[in-house]
This record gives structure tokens, C-alpha cells and sequence, in this order.
């Protein structure tokens, strides 16, 4: 016994589905794809049940991974568990390059490298437990591997999709984790679209982002282990950056689910969806006042995990950033290049270039007089920044020869 | 207030510095680097007093990182921890390509995706609080990042050296890091007799392995880890891939201190050191019967980590290895990567080539009879399999042209 979290069987309150769009309610533990309506699901609980019989102490007791939020989440059997280790995530204070107030959570730390693991270890899991055997996914990298990874340790087969200028890095893991992966000359939704052909053929089972229940459950432990790790005291800001914005639309779920929960009360945190000025649909939705965002034209940004043209759950970003109060910003590529610099030279922590991107644009949106600098913000770092290019570096030293130790 | 680790002054135990071969006291809470004979010195702590103020439990209900252990580490002040987010790293089963009772101990999970954090952490710290100034070491990568990204964080300046083949990934991390980097043609000792001259200058502390105090508290807290996740029960055999060995003597020394406070019993795994067939100094050492290990000639691995022809440590290693009634055992580089293609494929794990070398050894153990398959062994993963080479993939679809479904 090593895991009481994975060891121990504890009850889950999943009650049924719920279209995002119209409410319809569809039953839980069955195969479901999008709503009738064509919209996200979300998976509801019995939060009034839940809150009698559990208690914030409870959680605070278990081991700190994602499955100490046991109730919350919609697995029921630990058999079904696919776990590589989901370990809190640690809050790190970004003095210089941020500021007092800053912290940054550090998602690199999940098994494949980033967030993604989140999510997919959870659709992974209820994928097993409902008998699906092959899985197809159109990703930009983080994804696809967390789907190999989660998906062969249980025997699935997987195919997965991405542009063709995903990072070397990604498209070997996802092929040494046993994916077969292929690279498209399309991006995002373009890949998707064969995924969606393919499941409309019966071959596969479609995990394109929110096309399945699961993932934002697992991402939504983002919010529940932020709230826990600052004591149920939420942060001023969250700066997240946001491409299907799955962990946006999830932790603003966790945040109503803890509140019916009697764990927090009703302030919430003013949610900042993070884009790249190349790729900035929800950021001009959100100006515009639109409930939707158009289809983003000629996509390009360094910040390859957020070049999302198109987000089946835009407006449940857009309400969710609009309701916190909060705004969607967009940044530079330069800006997000010197922040991840910056952070590395002063602080020591190598942020993900869309990590690099919550950090310009929290000095945007300090310089705009939209936050101040006394308030407590949390950046989200999703992933490692060792998956992502560095500069090169030329220095060189003979050892035969006469050292010029002044010089170095 | 969101880490209670670090912002909770809690008392230290130490007492003084004792020489490894001869015993020979010296002062702690000044700088110290060898002894007086030239070899390690380590940290004493007041283990009876200890005992009486402190218990597991203590232990066990704050936060999973590695600043629970405070009153088992040298740093005195809370004001001189430099953190970047040290969390307990997970036992992931490894069912497949392992077997039923093998955990690995995923490192890489820690700051810089490595158990590099550990040491770096604790040395800095204590760097920092002796107000040293400037530090250089010699690297194969993974301590040079460490130590970049730790001293950075506290603004203290880094002069790095390592061999010329080091990989990109490494010695790009460093510079972007912070650190003054150098590739050197020659191996990891060759470049620390460069650093041992110029600390001789005066011009920086000399930060090599084992020649400061400090790192070994840092690797030790693998053992206090281990054993409080498990239950305060040790497992019967651990596989550490060993290069300067400072973990496998820094898990030794855990275990006698927690021996000391009451806190496990006599009983100890068997420790198996991994090394790679073409620099394999303690396997030649050990099959010898020798007490100290010769340096390897023209020493080569795939295993960069672990390409050291010769450490300081050798005879606490060795001597580590022989009491606890393991071995000392090398693989080959072609069983070491199909471990680590193994594990990546079956069981979704990606492993570094080090950790890939545990695999191949506990197989080869398993082969050889010196170890039963109903043993529940942990391999030491120490390092993010993304910091190194991958097999490419050439798979390419065309969007625009009709897709040959039956061939994803």
C-alpha cells in the first residue's frame, strides 16, 4: 500500500449530463459525445448530499494528488483509475520578474509535462471504464501525448493529429508512448475535422477538446487545489492562457461546485483569458461584446498550445471571463519571449512560452490600471518549458590550453 | 500564506560536520568544503533530542514537499530557502514492462525535471545563508541547470562546465537560466579540475559533487520520502542509477536517522547501484572486492547522467552497497533503451535513460536470480525523459487529398 487515494473505494455523487447550451439533461455513465444541441456537456453532482457527508478536512487529509477530490470527479470505480502519478501542482512566487503578488502554478509538473494530463487522465479513466478501444484527437502537441500516455498504459489504441509545424518534441513522445501520430498540413480544427470524419465512420471514439464530458472534470482540479492550497481563499486574478479553454470553463464549474459545498463563499477570482495577439478570437469576441467568437483567420503564434482558431466552448470562456469581472488579453510574441526570459534569468523558473504569455500580459494588464500591483494573482505555467526551443548556446573552452579564468 | 513549509520557522538539529573517512569533527553554520583527510564531510544532527520533540506524525500532516523534513535538513532560517516548488515526486506502478511489484520514483517531476533539485536546493540554501557570493561546478547537464536556476533565484552569479557533448536541451536551460555555461572538451572530472583551480583562485565556491556538505541533505530526503509513502516500511530492494552516487549515500544516511528516531525498524532494502557497461567503475570495484574504484578509461553511455569515471564518494557508495547486501551491477546502452522504449510504450511512462538503466539492471537482477519477482522493488527515474533524444517520426497526411482511413 502506497496510495490511499488509488486503494480506497469512495463514493462519487454524479447525478447526469447537462447540455451547456440548453440544459437537456442526458444520464451519466453511458457514451456521450456533444449534446443534442450539438454543445459541451458538463457532468452534474449532488452537491447538497455531497455537502453533508464531506467535508473541506476530508480532502485536506488525502495525499496530495487529483484523486483526492474523489467525490468531485466522475470515476466510480478505482479499477477503472489510469494514474502515472497526478501530484499537486506547486504554487511558486515569481518575485522579480512578477511581482509580490505573484505566483505561478506550475503545470509542467503533471506526468507528460503539462496540464493536459488533467484532463485526459480523466477521459481516459471513463473511456476504460465504458469500454471504448481506440481514440482519435486532433492536438497541438500536449494533448496528444497526455492521450498516449494515459491511453496505452490501459491498452487503447490512439490516432492522433497535429499541424505539421508541432514541435519535434511532442510528436516523438506521443510516438514512443505509443500513438500513432501524424503530422497534417492544416492547424487545429482542420485536423479535427478528420478526427470528426473518422468517428462519423465508426472507427474511433472523437476526444477533440469538450467533444466528451470528461476532460474538463479532470481540469477542473485546477480550481479545487488552487483553492485549497491558498486556504479557500481565492486570488484576486487568475491569468490563464486559453485555447479551447477547457480549464478556464473548468475551474469556473469548481468554483460554483465548492461554493454549493459551503467550502468558499461567492468571491471569485477576475479570470484573464491569455491569447496570442496572432491567434486572438475570444479577445476580439470579448471586445466586441459577442457571445461567440468567429473562426481566427491565418493563425500563427509561438505559443503553439493556444493557436486554437476556433473553440467549441468560446462562449462559455467568454461568459465565464465576463461574469469574474475579468477580461481576455492579448500579447505579443516578442512580450511573451522576454517574460520567458526574464523569469528564467531572475527568478530561475523556466516558464512554457504560454506560460511566458500570462506573464505579459499580467504586465499589460498592470500598465492598463486593470489590477493593481498589490493584488495576489496566480498565473498557470501548463507546461514544462523544456518541451519548447531555447537559444542556442555557443561557448566552448580547451582544457589544453592556458584557462583565461577573467574571462569566464 | 500558502506553504506552511516555508513560512514556519521550525528548529534545526544540527550539531556539527564529521568527516566520512576519519570522524573528525568540524563546525557547522560555516563554509565548509572537504574535510581535512580530502574527503566528504557530513551533516550531524542532535537525533536523540529529536526523537523526544518530534513524530511521523508531524511529519506526515504538512504539505508533500520536501520542506517537511526541516528538522532532518542543515538550513536554519526559513529567510535563506530558495524554493522553487520542491513537491513529494510520485511511485507510479510500472505493471507491464516492470511487474507487479515494481514503483518507480518519478524525479522528474522536481525544478529543472530532475533529482538534481533536491541537492541544489539544499546547497544553495545553505550557500546563501554563508553568503557565498559566486559558485561553479562541473556538469553532465542536469546539476548545472539546477544549480543555475536555484542560484539565479537568489542572485548568486554561476560559472558551468561541462563536457562538449552534452545535450543542447541542458546546456541551453543553463544559459537561459542564468548561468555562465561552457562546453569543455573533456568529461565531467576533467572539467572539475578546471573549477577545482579556480576556486583555488579564490575566484568561486567549488560546488562538485561531494565537495560541499549540503547537496547530500538534499538527496537524502529520497529516503525520507520513500519511507513515509510507503507506510514507514522500506521496500525490500531500490535500483539507483549511480554517477557521483550522492543518492544512494544520501538514502542511506536517511535511513540510519530514521532508524535513530524510532521511526522505522533495522530492516533495509537491498540497494542495487546502476551503472552503464561503458563506465562502470563501482561494478569493477565491487566485483573486485575493492574499497575504492579506479577511474574508467574512455568512458561512454547514452546514459550522459551517469558518465562518471570517477567519485569522490566511491567508498561510501560501495560500502552503502555491500552492507545492504546488493550489488553493484552495468547494462549495456542497447537494454537500456529498449527499457526505456518498453516502459513509454506499455505502460505510458517515459523515462530518462538513467531511469531506463534501473530497468534494464532490475531485469537482469531478475535474470541472474539475485532478486524474486513477488519483491517490491523501486527504480529511481531521475530525470524528465524530455530532456533527451527520441527516435523521429516521419508520418505525414495530406488534408487536401482524399484520407485512406484504414491506414491511420
Amino acid at each position: 500500500m502506497f496510495d490511499t487515494n488509488l486503494t480506497t473505494d469512495r463514493p462519487s455523487y454524479v447525478t447526469h449530463l447537462q447540455c451547456s447550451a440548453t440544459g437537456e439533461r442526458l444520464p451519466a455513465d453511458t457514451l456521450q459525445s456533444l449534446s443534442p444541441a450539438g454543445k459541451p456537456l458538463l457532468v452534474r453532482y449532488d452537491l447538497e448530499r455531497m455537502a453533508r457527508e464531506w467535508a473541506r478536512a476530508d480532502a485536506e487529509g488525502r495525499p496530495a494528488d487529483l484523486w483526492r477530490w474523489r467525490e468531485l470527479l466522475p470515476v466510480r470505480r478505482v479499477k477503472d483509475i489510469v494514474s502515472l502519478g497526478e501530484s499537486e501542482t506547486p504554487l511558486i512566487p515569481l518575485p522579480s520578474a512578477g511581482g509580490p503578488g505573484v505566483l505561478v502554478k506550475d503545470e509542467g509538473r503533471l506526468p507528460t509535462g503539462s496540464f493536459k494530463a488533467r484532463g485526459l487522465v480523466m477521459a481516459v479513466s471513463m473511456a476504460k471504464a465504458l469500454g471504448v478501444k481506440q481514440i482519435a484527437m486532433p492536438t497541438n502537441g500536449n494533448a496528444g501525448a497526455a492521450l498516449a500516455a494515459y491511453a496505452s498504459r490501459c491498452g487503447i489504441e490512439t490516432v492522433i493529429l497535429c499541424p505539421e509545424d508541432t514541435p519535434d518534441v511532442n510528436v516523438r513522445e506521443i510516438a514512443l508512448q505509443g500513438g500513432r501520430v501524424w503530422r497534417v498540413n492544416g492547424l487545429i480544427d482542420e485536423c479535427g475535422a478528420i478526427v470528426a470524419e473518422g468517428a462519423r465512420q465508426g472507427r474511433w471514439f472523437d476526444f477533440s477538446t469538450l467533444k466528451e464530458p470528461y476532460r474538463i472534470e479532470g481540469k477542473k482540479t485546477m480550481g479545487l487545489e488552487l483553492a485549497l492550497q491558498l486556504g479557500w481563499r481565492l486570488p484576486d486574478a487568475i491569468f490563464y492562457p486559453t485555447g479551447g479553454g477547457t480549464g478556464l470553463i473548468g475551474m469556473w464549474k469548481a468554483f460554483d461546485e465548492l461554493e454549493a459545498l459551503g467550502w468558499i463563499g461567492s468571491e471569485r477570482p477576475r479570470m484573464y483569458a491569455v491569447q496570442a495577439a496572432g491567434c486572438a478570437p475570444i479577445v476580439k469576441a470579448f471586445d466586441e461584446g459577442a457571445d461567440h467568437a468567429e473562426r481566427w483567420p491565418d493563425a500563427h503564434t509561438v505559443a503553439s498550445g493556444i493557436r486554437v482558431p476556433k473553440a467549441l466552448g468560446d462562449f462559455l470562456i467568454l461568459k465565464a471571463v465576463r461574469e469574474s469581472g475579468g477580461r481576455a488579453i492579448a500579447v505579443e510574441d516578442d512580450a511573451t519571449l522576454a517574460a520567458v526570459a526574464e523569469a528564467a534569468r531572475q527568478d530561475g523558473l523556466l516558464l512554457c512560452p504560454e506560460g511566458g504569455a500570462t506573464l505579459a500580459a499580467y504586465r499589460k494588464a498592470l500598465a492598463e490600471g486593470w489590477l493593481g500591483s498589490d493584488e495576489q494573482v496566480v498565473l498557470f505555467n501548463c507546461a514544462t518549458g523544456l518541451k519548447y526551443p531555447m537559444p542556442a548556446v555557443e561557448r566552448t573552452l580547451d582544457r589544453h590550453a592556458a584557462i583565461d579564468f577573467d574571462a569566464l
